[in-house]
């Protein structure tokens, strides 16, 4: 499938607002990619599919959670964590994409996990930071953004379990995981 | 070995208002003990206890660890976990206890684990808010604590999350198990 085919389907899937947030997540990710030395091609390909499955319903993230092998723990954790997984099966199933780093990045990319890759990183930290994002870390996380990806995404999760916190939910193990293994790295790397 | 010995001997491995502070992790544990249904003189022990390697030496700690097939993840992280697990593992080869119920809540005491015990979580609490203690939640903690366990700890542990984030350390996985399990019970026994 072209590009022009994939964003045409994937805009179909998703109401205007969200296909706004998806082009500042394109748009970032190509951004990052070149600061960091990523192959822009293929992280613009894995933020146009992020999202794909963000407006499905519950009950149908759910059908192929459980029927297609998905990590059954999603199940017992917030909604909100499932289209990423989901989404990444989609991308596979309905749009052929086959490169393992592009469906780990879609996968990855509102949990993170243990050992994120480049591409990883770049969706994960875009989808924190594009343009259209407003929450009070963001602009912090944007300048940190300019050196260090591991900074910048510390500084996303981070915010993300204040919330969490704050809201009395529990946390996704992959993303307390992600962020002490992305500590580590800025510490024995010296990031 | 009977009370009085076992508090000379304890009071001798730390500072006086090290010692003051065990006296009110004793006093509380009774407390939390009898208004919860533990066992109040299983409590007081494991209080007695619960900081006996708070000032042994680094070193001295890293060799029982190492030595004595403790969890070796814990020499990853923030040497304040390590008095626990060496804790539990003095109290039963120099002061003689072998009740698990004591020695697992002198071991979980600063960590916390997924599925705590009823002696875990009071001696754990106890730590937290015995009438020394001077941080910004305890009193929010003390006052959940008249009526859930549960609650008081979850709101201890996510007081040490958010110094951990601020600090820009990793949280040891313990921890956020602990939170995260009794969040759920929480949620599925109505406490």
């Amino acid at each position: 499938m072209n590009r022009n085919e994939m964003i045409a389907r994937v805009k179909a899937e998703m109401p205007e607002r969200r296909w706004t947030h998806t082009v500042g997540v394109m748009e970032t990710s190509i951004i990052l990619a070149e600061r960091f030395g990523a192959d822009p091609v293929k992280a613009e390909q894995a933020a146009i599919l992020h999202d794909v499955a963000k407006y499905w319903a519950t009950s149908r993230m759910e059908a192929i959670i459980r029927e297609e092998g998905l990590p059954a723990e999603l199940l017992a954790f917030d909604k909100e964590l499932w289209h990423a997984p989901v989404g990444a099966f989609v991308a596979e199933r309905d749009y052929g994409v086959t490169d393992p780093a592009i469906l780990d990045a879609i996968r990855y990319h509102t949990s993170g996990r243990e050992g994120m890759t480049l591409m990883d990183k770049i969706v994960c930290l875009a989808d924190y930071m594009e343009p259209g994002r407003d929450f009070p870390a963001v602009q912090s996380i944007r300048e940190l953004a300019e050196h260090s990806l591991e900074r910048a995404l510390v500084a996303g999760f981070d915010s993300t379990i204040t919330y969490l916190l704050q809201q009395g939910k529990r946390i996704y193990p992959l993303t307390f995981a992600a962020r002490n293994d992305l500590l580590l790295t800025i510490r024995e790397a010296g990031l």
